[in-house]
């Protein structure tokens, strides 16, 4: 039994019959082999990597499938040595379970495991499975002990993340630390481990390190361990594969032999020509530290305009161009945010909690970031300021109104849905008794909310609705008209512009049509008194 | 008697003989002349302007000569015609007060009213005078009639900004609105007023318009009134005149045509080959907006690291690695702030309020800036964290303990004291007993606060100390190295870094000599012990 754990999406699934069968979200049905199974099919992986080594080549393997270590897998197995043969043998490694099992498969098809739509991912999976050959995926515990690099990409999440902001924050480490001590009891004694998972603050030094040197204790290794932490800055979308190259990497091992270890390691697939990429601190406290740190002030960057469009709007300004002109001082003021509908997705709605709960529980510090959490806070709230405009404008109540949703993702055109802020909306408007039809162009299935059917169709999602909430910059939304929302949905509605969707020409067409139109930061559209009958 | 106040310093200083003088922050004298006197000096002035709008040229009227409209007035003096001939005649308005007058006098010999390290505008400010003979400034409220475009730079402050973010706001319009009315009572019909003041949301249409509108009816004008607002982004230091010219420009006028003569105004001295420095908002309201929002964002930026700060010296990391490895992210983390001593100047500690107070006042609008007011409260309390910090580190207590503070201005390296940190700090150290010595290389006089002497010798400042704060990060500081320190210094003492002043090699050192080194952000000295006895 492996002990990570990346299952963010789908679940287990545990079913009567035996043998135990793995779904991913497209569907195909994978049966998870027997640990017996696994080992046999490892042997030809083993023979290869043994080749690779003795070619003078290294094996990775990366710890974990999910979003970041199927990417960083294929990424590091298309890395080369100056004669143009695969540097790398990488192995993928994660758990024999129904829920992480179909992942293995995946690649071993050449398949990326992820939704991504980055055309370079899907390339690199497929050249490396198929034609070098250099990437494999496992779930036979065996691979630890081939490996001269480990990567640590298992999953490490806050429970009940929309909640912890106001109370307790709850992080259960023990999946993390039983990967960590599979780590340790088979990996090799002077196996570089490089975690790559954003952990608590602390986590490295009072968790990863203690925990390897215990199991390797109890195997008689008394040579220090080589352990570093080097987060990602993984960027879902079409630019997935360039984000994890050509992105500064922070970096810092426990002592010099590691850092200088990392730092060899990280350079040979992160692109930097003159080393000027490659950030060392001096501990990995301060790296941990470092991506909590980054990912809060996005989070509070973004938490900060949010009392500035509500008066915005309550003034009766556009907060948009107003943003627009402020932006143009770079270096300063580019990176104001601009209103919106929330904030989603792994990283900037948990980042936070992590940096609290590692700083009470694993450093034992009263330290307190009462205002990064109170922007949390904030943006978890953020939807619910769509909903107010939907109550707002909904003629006749929400009992009973149907109402298009359009949009799941957190990003625009890409299908990653993990924490979508239209779950707030849609659990709001279906607690008022909204009948709701939700709708993404590139959403099949909403893996967080199976209770939730996604409409593929927009026709027949905007046909009869009694309004429309854009909650998603998606591209077709963008395209929208006048003219094409008042052919979709023919008898005038309301529309609620969460996402600066909709121009202003549009919005003054479609409240001439009758229509009732309101705009998260649209203050000016509302002073024009386009929320009211025409 | 001129109705505009642009007296930020020094204040009127009443004395029994007559005539009325007016000194200047650099100690020379001048009589305030007679109403009559600065009529009849104003003679030439007339003539020169009217000779300058006979040969087709225009004249503008800066109103007030502080901190901008002295730069402002020199710059725009500067502005060419195509053959090279000067294509404004700018005249300088400001009070006939002890508090104003010495402006006055300054410009009228060539020289710039305000403390500049920029060469650039001491230059422009030289040659307009005594060159081109095309700047001229004058108490005389007849030089209202002569322009074709008058610029409001006039002071609009927030009464006691320190408590603002926490108790009742206290605006006092009435100096600013009496500086328009007199622009009303004086301006040609056909003149087109420019307010450059920063001012609360809704000032130029509820404030400025209808008192134009009063004082031009009451002498029978019922033509529009020309009326834009285009906010400043000056900011003091070498690069003055150039702050004025390179930056972006945001602006509205009351209607097309304001808005349209404005641009054609602005574009003649604002650098902008293809125009695309000048951003024309739908209105003033939210040009108003855009400046406050702009330094709102600043000031919540640099709060936002405060408690980081706190953070980083408790669990023993260096804020100022990690802030630089996550700035490497351009776009989105390069305005990442450091930890600092605190938050000083004209803007950064007002503007927040200025955005609450005319929201709720001139607005009538129940809209909160709770975060961002929080902010305000989180910079004004910063200096109180090098207060505790050297508490922790005096050996003896702070009653008669002899502190030398080193910096009073707010920027380092320019003379700027307005609401500098370091009063704080000052009045805390104070309140607790220590004998300060203050030293700042380029402040002569403590405007703000005539009571604190300021030593100029940096010798005398550190040869007796118990202890120093580095609260600036003035050039002089920033070369300090141990052994100049301890040369200055002889006997150990402690020191407070509260801006990133010394190099870790140098705390290392000083702490080895005996010392005691604490310094803001800077959790690795604390870690390895710098605050405690060797």
């Amino acid at each position: 039994m492996i002990s990570t754990n990346t299952d963010t999406r789908g679940g287990p699934r545990e079913l009567p019959d035996k043998p135990p069968i793995s779904i991913a979200p497209d569907g195909t049905v994978h049966p998870v082999p027997t640990a017996a199974d696994a080992r046999a099919s490892f042997g030809e992986i083993a023979l290869k990597a043994a080749e690779h080594s003795r070619r003078g080549g290294q094996v990775v393997l990366v710890q974990g499938l999910g979003f970041v270590g199927a990417a960083v897998a294929a990424t590091i197995a298309d890395t080369k040595a100056p004669d143009g043969a695969p540097l790398y043998f990488v192995i993928g490694i994660d758990l024999q379970t129904p829920g992480s099992y179909w992942k293995v498969e995946k690649i071993n098809a050449g398949l990326v495991p992820i939704d991504s739509t980055d055309p370079v991912l899907a390339g690199l999976t497929h050249h490396a499975v198929h034609e070098t050959g250099n990437l494999r995926a496992t779930t036979c515990e065996d691979a630890y002990g081939l490996a001269d690099v480990i990567v640590v990409d298992v999953h490490l999440d806050v429970a009940d993340r929309a909640n912890g902001a106001d109370a307790e924050i709850h992080v259960d480490l023990e999946p993390f630390r039983a990967a960590i001590r599979t780590i340790g009891r088979l990996m090799r004694p002077d196996a570089l481990v490089v975690v790559e998972t954003t952990v608590p603050p602390g986590t490295c030094e009072h968790v990863v390190l203690p925990v390897l040197r215990e199991e390797r204790a109890r195997r008689g290794i008394d040579e220090p361990v080589l352990l570093a932490h080097a987060y990602e800055r993984v960027m879902p979308g079409p630019n997935y594969v360039s984000s994890i190259r050509a992105y500064p990497r922070t970096y810092s091992g426990v002592d010099e032999r590691s850092s200088s270890q990392a730092r060899a390691f990280l350079s040979t697939f992160v692109d930097s020509p003159d080393g000027n990429l490659l950030w060392r601190l001096e501990n990995p406290l301060s790296s941990e530290l470092g991506k909590l740190l980054e990912n809060s002030y996005r989070a509070a960057n973004i938490a900060f305009i949010h009392e500035w469009t509500l008066l915005a709007e309550k003034i009766g300004v556009n907060l948009f161009e107003i943003i627009d002109s402020i932006r143009v001082r770079t270096g300063t003021h580019d990176n104001m945010r601009y209103p919106g509908f929330g904030v989603g997705g792994y990283c900037l709605t948990k980042d936070s909690l992590l940096a609290q709960w590692g700083v009470t529980h694993l450093l034992g510090s009263d330290a307190l970031l009462e205002n990064t959490l109170d922007a949390l806070r904030t943006n978890a709230l953020m939807p619910m300021h769509a909903v107010d405009l939907v109550k707002e404008v909904a003629p006749a109540g929400l009992g009973g109104a149907r109402i298009a949703v359009c949009g799941v993702s957190y990003v625009p055109d890409v299908a990653d849905t993990r924490n979508s802020p239209t779950e707030a909306l849609v659990d709001a408007l279906l607690a008022e008794g909204a009948e709701l039809r939700v709708h993404d162009p590139s959403v099949r299935t909403w893996l967080e909310r199976p209770d939730v059917p996604i409409v593929q169709d927009l026709e027949a999602t905007l046909a009869d609705a009694d309004g429309i909430v854009l909650a998603v910059g998606h591209r077709v939304y963008r395209e929208f008209e006048a003219r094409s929302l008042t052919r979709l949905t023919p008898r005038p509605t309301f529309i609620v512009d969460a996402q600066n969707v909709l121009s202003d020409e549009s919005a003054r067409e479609l409240h001439a049509a009758g229509w009732l139109v309101v705009g998260v930061g649209k203050g000016h559209w509302r002073r024009d008194g386009m929320h009211c009958p025409t």
